[in-house]
């Protein structure tokens, strides 16, 4: 049986012809795309794919013969390298080690086998000769550790007795006059043109003294040319072998001894140099006749000489950073593996962030939104850490309290890269504007407060989603305000001591023409659409004020059970992935059990949100009354003063009628 | 009026009496009482404590006159200080900063000169003359930042035209000869002895020229004696102001002149020196006779010289890990302020939490248990970090990858350490046997599993409360047995992609004798006791075994939406720690309104628990026989193989009747 080699010459006694096979050589490129696939295509299917490789006759001797597979192995009908030849293969890759290892190694070479010697035996490798160089290539993928399992399989039939040469074989340049090198070379090239490709697989050949001329394999006549990987001068690579069994089998009968030349096409010191190529006789062996398929090999052996697998680490070799990219991916794309094939992950990740406080919500808030993949994250805070803060606030340590404690929002976005250094993260160590918390307001110039609300504007316009994660209740209501009239998707968290609130704020319709955007029209009676969902402050029959004035110490701190900020604030980032994966957004119908919902939507939001258009009208200089005001400002202004008046005077036990909406109208 | 004074001698012409005012010194010990007092004892009341100080007379010149309040102030009973003073004074300690300001100071000061004012009257002062040196402390602390505000008052009454004194003041050498300085001596020495005290604060002398002579103040004959803390040669401290009044209010109409020792007792050079004491005669002026309480003085000046609060910030001269401590417990302490009096910190706080799993639970349950100052955690984890980690394991970072990962179990203890250096943390790299993963088992030496047993049960056996938090059910299985048996309290977690567990598992009745310990018995039908409660693998109808044989990726990793890991680890927590303030702790009462438990508690635990017993009388042999076997050999033992049999042989849609419970009898 020929098969192996192990690279010393022939003695001229032993007239077997042995091969030299190939050696996978599979780059990073391709163990990348591989698990691009499996996450993004396969995922669980199991199901052979067709993939390609290549090869090449010009290596320097030396180099084992080579069948490659790179990141392009995927696209079976993308261009060849130039100079190479392709070969198609399949690709099984397991869902398991389990599985990969379970594989009936025997049973898939005899099907690839049988394929190919079916192909011969109906003629159909004469037309498409690439079906000799099939191969199978078995994997799994442990995309968690970036290891990768792997066994090639180059399936050869055999010749129940083998094959003999009549003589070693010669190179080219001891039988070939340099005129005839010269004229083989023109009539390869001159093939390779007309055929429209820079590699000819398998080719015959007729040569005189002084002259060469070629054809395609159904018109044979003497020599068989094979473009040939092997550098070995006494051994053909792979490639031939099902080449002489196709011969063996179209003419076989009539031809006991076949020339062949190993083309082989180096470039040496500049110089094309063909005359490398090999050339030999062979005694081609009558098949048998009942035509059942011959024996096969053809797997690959590992680096130590035996039969297995090999294994590649590309944890080791590939960059950290990139690494942990693809880490994080993984995880998230597995979920669409098997529980929610319909996730829309880009929607999530690409989504912008901006986190209004860096305490105990906004620390556990970034801390979700980086397990969900979210890329781009901007934090707005003015405090400084403090020693109590790092076993409450997840993205703080110890060392950052020391010296009067850093910058919450610049050390968040510190910690941030540190978790995960492919994150885009910037942090504004600024205030947030407050009703009843007075701000200098110079006409001459730019105020303090009027820069912050200016930067507070334009971050709330560069973000998607605005997260309302402060400790006190009137640093919410600027954002509220602003996001609203920008038409920003909110989502609000607050902390009580063993209660807390988790909402998305209603999203209006846009200022354009509604009829020109295809926002939903109300629905039934017993759902809210998302644009007549009210916000944070709809429901207060007290304007935000100045809240930390006289607070004692208890009611300064958050005061909530350790456990609360964690939920709220992870609550809080699963809301807003389950309204951006509705198909509508932020306008989302929010649907509820609740009886209290089953109003007709008419009775939230018919108001005229007197806030949003003073805001739209007036800009800062409304809001500087807001800020410099006391309750009353805002509590005239939205008609709470009439309604507590109105309250009192009646003087009984009734509710009120659910009081005026500030932000939104229908 | 007599009250501030520069320093500078007194000329000839200006006989005006000026006394040296008290300096407020305040220890870092005072501040830290404080605190402690205001976490722990006063919270919100703010009504003024009784706190002690002290004043010394041997102080080198040059120092100011002091009023000390160290960490004892607080304990007004106990013992002060050899050879000082003590100073009783009135602590004002205010919620706000707010409150803080607003206090009327002219008001406060009045209130206490009055009292001092009316024991004069009364000839109160003469039996206890210490209410004349008494002393208010307005404080504000901002346990936050820990800075302290304060303001102190040494409320002394002023007689309406000052005071003379009749010639500069001399030093007692001057005019005592060695031998009566030598009396003087011996003959203080004998009135503290006789008082048994070590510095007596007042007290009246005669001397002649060899001898000297002691009494108290009732004893009324010559010269009065003060133990004076001012260093100043030309003038008497502080505690001198009042008794000049008593004097007044008491003699005055019979004295117009009175002589004045103020008893000075240095030691210089290891000599004792009283002879720097100084001695002058003062114009004693006839006090109104209208009763009406005299002006008053005594607020301290600031630093700057003006009146007006003082500030002290600890934070920077505080041992930053001491100061995070602190601060750690304040954020606990101030739940029982307001919202949880009856909180019990300590029982949560020394808690000793074993977490099997470093993990996405494993981080997120010690960052809750962070919070709520629990001090010791132990981690078992055998995993190394990897790349998809840290964005959801919120202890690891993208450093703690590289080289192929740290150990879980040893980077958790190094990120808690880094969070709160006063933690005190484990970490185990280890393995937990679990049933179907076999072990090798040899009878000579003790196996890796059985090292691992022999581990796993000491450190349960080392912990309060043990936390299952892996990625597999059968993980789960030994350490719920040993717990079980140990009577530990168990808190298990797990995920699914959007559902997870959490909950206690049932704690058995104590081995000893059950009448011997005060365990609750059954209660109503619709509750279940503690002891009653089953554990995670009651209700499963399979036996535990190896669960990630032929797991594809998303099954081996957990794939589960990121804030769920969040979600469930801050709730296990939140589940110890109510259990913990229920005052029978693992033995409390389930109680649910849910139907399912409105069935007799008999209807749990009413079966014998065969692992159990086999675990206790069997041991690590019994283990090895469920590690090696597959499901069978637990589900025979248990019985759950016949109930798959019955369940068959039915072959009805009858729902199985409740199956034999592992663990848990009554």
């Amino acid at each position: 049986m020929a098969s192996d080699i192990s690279g010393a010459s022939l003695s001229s006694e032993d007239l077997k012809l042995q091969f030299a096979p190939f050696s996978s050589a599979l780059e990073a490129g391709f163990w990348h795309q591989l698990t691009q696939k499996k996450l993004n295509d396969y995922r669980l299917d199991e199901s052979p794919k067709c993939i390609k490789g290549y090869y090449y006759n010009g290596d320097p001797v030396g180099l084992p013969t080579r069948l490659t597979l790179e990141f392009s192995a995927f696209d079976v009908d993308g261009p060849t390298p130039a100079r190479c030849c392709p070969a198609l293969g399949m690709l099984y890759n397991t869902n398991t080690l389990d599985a990969f290892k379970a594989v009936d190694k025997k049973a898939l070479l005899e099907k690839e086998a049988k394929e190919i010697w079916e192909a011969i035996q109906s003629g159909a490798a004469l037309k498409n000769p690439s079906v000799l160089c099939r191969f199978i290539l078995l994997t799994f993928a442990d995309l968690k550790k970036y290891h990768f399992y792997y066994w090639f399989c180059f399936p050869a039939l055999c010749f129940p007795e083998g094959l003999k040469i009549i003589q070693p074989p010669v190179i080219l340049e001891e039988v070939f006059s340099p005129k005839q090198i010269s004229a083989l070379q023109e009539a390869y090239d001159g093939l390779c043109i007309k055929r429209g490709i820079t590699a000819v697989p398998f080719f015959l050949m007729k040569y005189a003294d002084d002259a060469v001329q070629m054809a395609l394999l159904e018109d044979w006549e003497i020599t068989v040319g094979v473009y040939d990987p092997c550098t070995l001068s006494q051994h053909p690579g792979w490639p031939l072998r099902n080449l002489l069994v196709l011969l063996a089998k179209q003419w076989g009968s009539k031809l006991d001894l076949v020339e062949v030349l190993c083309f082989r096409d180096q470039t040496l010191q500049g110089n094309r140099s063909i005359q490398h190529s090999v050339l030999f006789q062979v005694k081609l062996p009558e098949l048998p006749n009942n035509s059942v398929c011959l024996k096969s090999v053809g797997w690959e052996k590992n680096p130590k000489g035996a039969m297995g697998p090999r294994m590649v680490n590309l944890s080791e070799c590939m960059d950290p950073k990139r690494l942990a990219e693809s880490s994080v991916d993984l995880n998230l794309k597995l979920m669409r593996w098997r529980l929610v094939p319909s996730l829309d992950l880009d929607k999530v990740v690409n989504t912008k962030c901006l986190l209004l406080g860096a305490g105990t919500l906004g620390c556990n808030v970034a801390r979700t939104l980086m397990g969900w993949g979210v890329r781009h994250i901007t934090f707005v805070d003015n405090a400084k850490i403090s020693y109590s803060n790092p076993v409450r606030q997840p993205l703080y340590e110890f060392e950052d309290c020391l010296g009067g404690g850093k910058s919450k929002a610049t050390a968040a976005v510190d910690r941030l890269t540190k978790i995960f250094p492919g994150v885009s993260a910037e942090g504004y160590n600024m205030s947030i504007p407050m009703p009843g918390h007075p701000v200098n307001f110079s006409q001459a110039t730019l105020s303090q407060a009027q820069k912050d609300v200016v930067q507070l504007e334009k971050l709330i316009s560069e973000h998607d989603v605005v997260f309302l994660l402060m400790d006190t209740r009137e640093s919410r209501w600027l954002p509220t305000v602003i996001a609203a009239s920008k038409r920003k998707l909110v989502v609000n968290a607050a902390l009580g001591f063993d209660t807390f609130v988790v909402m998305r704020h209603g999203l209006k319709k846009p200022h354009v023409s509604q009829t020109a955007l295809s926002v939903p029209g109300s629905s039934l009676f017993s759902n809210i659409p998302g644009h007549k969902l009210g916000c944070y402050f709809c429901n207060d029959v007290v304007a935000p004020g100045d809240s930390t004035r006289d607070r004692t110490l208890d009611q300064q701190c958050t005061v909530s059970r350790p456990g609360l900020a964690m939920i709220a604030g992870a609550l809080a980032v699963e809301l807003m992935v389950s309204i951006l994966q509705h198909s509508e957004g932020g306008y989302a119908v929010a649907s509820s059990s609740d009886d209290r919902m089953n109003e007709p939507p008419t009775s939230l939001g018919l108001v005229p949100h007197q806030v949003l258009d003073h805001y739209e009208r007036e800009g800062f200089s409304f809001l500087s009354k807001v800020f410099n005001s006391s309750h009353s400002f805002l509590e005239d202004l939205t008609g709470l003063t009439l309604l507590h008046q109105e309250t009192q005077a009646a003087e009984v036990n009734h509710k009120p009628t659910r009081h005026k909406n500030w932000f939104h109208s229908s």
